[in-house]
């Protein structure tokens, strides 16, 4: 097996960058932070005569390092009840690549995926973090991707997410999953 | 009442406009295409020393121009089963508005605001739109906003909009209310 | 088209018996009233030596009334944010149709109906209602049934969904379609 | 502390006791296996002009019993994606004890309470049984009653929950709070 993570996060050793180290602790992984990138808003061209153009930035270079990869794991703070706008602008840009000719096997290569998500939040995240795993359920169900496992954590100060207990048991749980 | 109208799409003319122009029809609204602008997504510095930087980007001055009214309306497609990247980024940034010097007030004078949504999806809006609505009760909630509203249309296709009665008819209630 | 309607109420002319003639008005359709009928709640035997034990009560002849048609229309006033108790008995007892040998074909007839819900609140119904409509999307996927539409009306006080012009012209689309 | 456990299974040692259990390991307890009981289902009387009439059940005797305590902890399989018809009924049941004069303080008395949920189901539960969540979090919110945690466990065969480390995990951290 073989893992990309893709951190949406924008704060360095963040609440959900270190749950994900729990979960992915002594497995080579390929990390993608998405704050490095720039990453462009899509622009809904599906129905113009030319069709969505290149954005001229770094998506599809993300893209070229997920595709080889047979695990997807989506680490994201919750800001405001769901993924960051960081995560969201990258995967709504999947409704290009679902049509880009220069990635003609993009649905297929996703469809065989494996998805996991880890996100860590402040304000009561085991109820109101619940609209974004039943949105990544949907995500995944249209990719045909398998949602393998969450992991909703708490944790608003830098740290907070050590003093729950019970994520970073999941991510041990987790962690066993991945090594296989 | 005062009327901003928030749009998140990325297509001019899109179903989500032509269903937000029947609910604001003959009303004088301020109106915001998100799209126009450039929002850079949130950089969390909640946690250091210097707190939030001015991203020097247009956020502030939409922040200007939504404060003045005591409605807003969210306007966006349903981009993989929430708004848009676009709209959600701006969204983000309110966690930084919230701790801005310059705007003191901003959670008073969000509070005081009544919110509406509407949202076009093609992918059964019915069903597969309602985690998006949940997140947006949430994020209202925390800014003691009033939910007062909502309609999750069905389109796809330019202009499948006006197909769907049921939307049509709620944005005419809507405009009712509006209309106060 | 032939239409069974399961009412889950137990108050006669409830808002939701209301809304639901409006949906019905000119056709023809099989009334099923739960509350006329002794439902005993199931009993898990699925793992015992001996399976299900009939229950001696009313569950299996409302079954055989609702079986013969092809739309099945569910009907509930939203008790504590989800159907009443004595429907979500009836639904329960599926666990038991689905081994019962005196109806060998009951996934399969089921699987070929359409599925309709029609709820009223009085506690905000388009928000607090989610979850109920959420939990008949997975009922109905379970049982391979289209979920084919649902309305949430809100009403408090008998007649109240009157007042509620948006569920009314639901209902009346929904009569379109049922008429078909 | 003082705490009343609702069991709302039918099958006696269910996974969901059998979690349950875990959790309260240790801890002198009130257990309420509603099964063992006979409740009728509401009837809505609130518009007439008599009122609810006692429905000669145990009910009321089940009140009595979960009053005194100021932890109730409902423990349920999942049926159908939510609780038992057997619960259910009984939560329906409330609307009767908010109007009873028998018990003019029940609304208080519950609001003073701390809610925990345990819940067991074989069809993926932790995506499926979200649902169920969201609607006992507007039931205590309603009853203002906090929701202090819940657990959605793995079970389908008798004793399946065994292997579900992380609920039992879960549980053990939930035993932690109850010794308080």
């Amino acid at each position: 097996m073989s893992i990309a993570v893709i951190y949406g996060g924008t704060r360095k050793n963040s609440n959900s960058e270190i749950l994900t180290e729990h979960a992915i602790q002594g497995i080579k992984t390929e990390k993608i932070f998405l704050r490095d990138y720039n990453i462009e808003a899509i622009m809904d061209m599906r129905h113009t005569e030319q069709g969505f153009q290149d954005r001229q930035d770094d998506y599809n270079a993300i893209i070229d390092r997920i595709l080889p990869h047979n695990i997807l794991l989506f680490s994201t703070p919750i800001y405001w009840y769901s993924m960051s706008g960081t995560m969201k602008n990258f995967i709504d840009r999947w409704s290009q690549s679902l049509r880009d000719p220069k990635y003609p096997d993009f649905k297929e290569k996703m469809a065989a995926k494996k998805a996991f998500v880890l996100a860590v939040g402040g304000d009561d995240p085991a109820i109101k973090g619940l609209p974004l795993i039943q949105q990544f359920q949907y995500i995944f169900d249209f990719m045909k991707m398998n949602f393998d496992g969450y992991i909703l954590g708490r944790g608003n100060k830098p740290g907070d997410i050590l003093l729950d207990k019970e994520a970073l048991f999941s991510a041990a749980q987790m962690n066993h999953i991945l090594k296989g």
